[in-house]
């Protein structure tokens, strides 16, 4: 860990008592849903060795034994886990990766922070096979420790940070005013905003090739799939279909954060494309040139021979989308202009 | 982090090709099940403030737009991840809540590294709403990077220290021989093996507080439970009992790694506790000592009035269990061994 983090001052510990979380509220009146299936696997990774180090003794719990902990040898890293749901009588005309952002993990898709169901219910209750990924060293993927192999430097945000930067308020300081901008759909209430927070996880900055690789192998695993993607995972999502064309249905893609490989254009003329962008991207301090380097290669792709979608939520009347818009207070909303672009690409049925 | 972490030299790193992972099986024959609501949650955690750092830019994305990321500000952290499936037709008489072990995740009671049903949904399928939560730290809780916080020096584990450590190999140089204990369940081929190493996450030993609060949260969240609890979770299964007896209906200890609070065992008299334990535990060098602790803690229960079946599998003819009980290769004769403790004590109809 770099040594700006190490050397933080915790300045003031409010400890007080737990906050209490929202009150649960399950999905109500929706009506059952039969799995065939359902359970986990991870992929990817790779072995990684370490010499030289002393051996420890570590007292793992209280008042248990010590044990003999010798940390060199053979680590595995890289690794991405990935929890499948397989409906009894599936239309999905394949697989449904979900692919969350970063900072985050596949919590992204489930519950909304308000309680809500979240788009894996959705695409699950309308009989997608879902599989739902942490990437490589977020969640239930793991994490390394070693500097060498993540860069050492992770980065974890403040309360305030993804409130001023996911066009949740307005802008910087607006967490302090508690200014949200007007008409946004983000649960932003404390409760639930704060059920979102618990939801951030540290992030390392130079992973992205150890994580392409482990979507790769994720995409060898189950095979052709629609992708579904979000922010960071538009990265991804890009370039995984320029490596592996054959194994990717459709990309739908989520507010991406970033483009595929411009040489590589060409790799994605079969693949139907929809990129999905929400409101308030003119007023934001970075959203215009990210959007707008978007739709550029989207024009490349295009040139190409390919077919890609460009949906301006607001365009459609869909107002106050943040960049959160499958946590968004019309997430089931946007969800539904998903599903019916992939049944209009005749992948559900 | 630690300087010892720190300074670790990276010796050699064994790039080649991805591992293969073992092919998913998925359930095969196993009959469908209705779900009448699944999603997930987080409790717990607190506000820890941080001052005096530096702002920095950050490039999350190549090619993206650089973001200001003040470090300085309010953090959530300690708070705990779990997810719900609720049968459409229940017959557990409460909840049951399954708490994974160190250094581990939920994933512990999803899919076994040989791709059979985990426990999760054995238990499911009989008719239990599970909930399958990830510790603090852990996971999908996320963890904190502020030594403060956490004690700042995780553990993670190399590919031979459980294979060791967890009565699968004959002690200390056995992964390198490639010796199993005779007769050993676990699936210890190398695509199992190395499917297991990948749910290891690193684990700080000094959270423990900060986890047993969450687990007081997540009761109090769910309401009263039936508590299944691996290794290190037997110390937060016996203190959030003895902190909520009347939020525990049972509890069940598979190879707990620690005991409870010996000042408060009159608290526990009313709550059915099930322990249980595996093979090779006489030859192994900790596990006689750990087993011993616990059998006493049992009898200390008992004097103060409270009820604590202690099952050694060997003595049931249930032979070569290691520490990784819901893993193993007979994990489903275990789990109705469970299973039928529960239905006799009237938690199940």
């Amino acid at each position: 860990m770099h040594k700006t983090i190490l050397a933080m001052a915790l300045a003031a510990v409010v400890a007080g008592p737990s906050m209490p979380a929202r009150a649960q509220q399950p999905a109500g009146n929706a009506p059952p849903v039969t799995l065939q299936s359902w359970g986990s696997l991870h992929v990817g990774g790779r072995e990684v060795v370490i010499s030289g180090q002393p051996v420890r003794e570590v007292l793992f719990t209280p008042g248990g034994v010590p044990a003999r902990v010798d940390p060199n040898g053979t680590y595995l890293m890289g690794g991405m886990y990935a929890q499948y749901m397989i409906p009894a009588a599936p239309r999905g005309q394949a697989p449904m990766l979900l692919w969350h952002g970063g900072g985050l993990t596949g919590v992204t898709w489930e519950t909304t922070p308000d309680g809500r169901e979240g788009w894996q219910n959705f695409f699950l209750r309308r009989g997608w096979p879902t599989y739902v990924s942490d990437a490589v060293e977020r969640g239930r993927a793991g994490w390394s420790m070693i500097p060498e192999q993540t860069g050492g430097q992770p980065v974890l945000l403040t309360v305030d940070n993804p409130f001023e930067r996911f066009r949740i308020g307005a802008g910087q300081g607006s967490y302090q005013r508690g200014e949200v901008l007007p008409g946004n759909q983000f649960p932003a209430d404390r409760d639930s905003y704060m059920n979102f927070m618990r939801q951030v996880v540290p992030r390392f900055t130079t992973t992205d090739g150890l994580t392409l690789e482990a979507y790769l192998a994720l995409l060898d695993r189950v095979g052709p799939s629609v992708v579904v993607a979000h922010s960071q995972a538009g990265l991804f999502g890009w370039r995984a279909a320029q490596e592996r064309p054959d194994k990717v249905r459709a990309l739908v893609l989520i507010e991406p954060a970033a483009i595929g490989d411009i040489a590589k254009v060409a790799a994605l003329r079969n693949i139907p494309v929809l990129m999905v962008y929400g409101d308030y991207i003119a007023q934001d301090s970075r959203w215009p040139t990210i959007r707008g380097n978007g739709v550029r290669f989207a024009e490349a792709v295009r040139a190409a021979g390919g077919s890609v979608d460009v949906v301006d939520l607001p365009e459609r009347g869909i107002r106050g989308n943040s960049h959160m818009i499958m946590m968004d207070r019309n997430s089931d909303e946007v969800a539904q202009l998903v599903q019916d672009w992939l049944a209009a690409k005749g992948l559900w049925r």
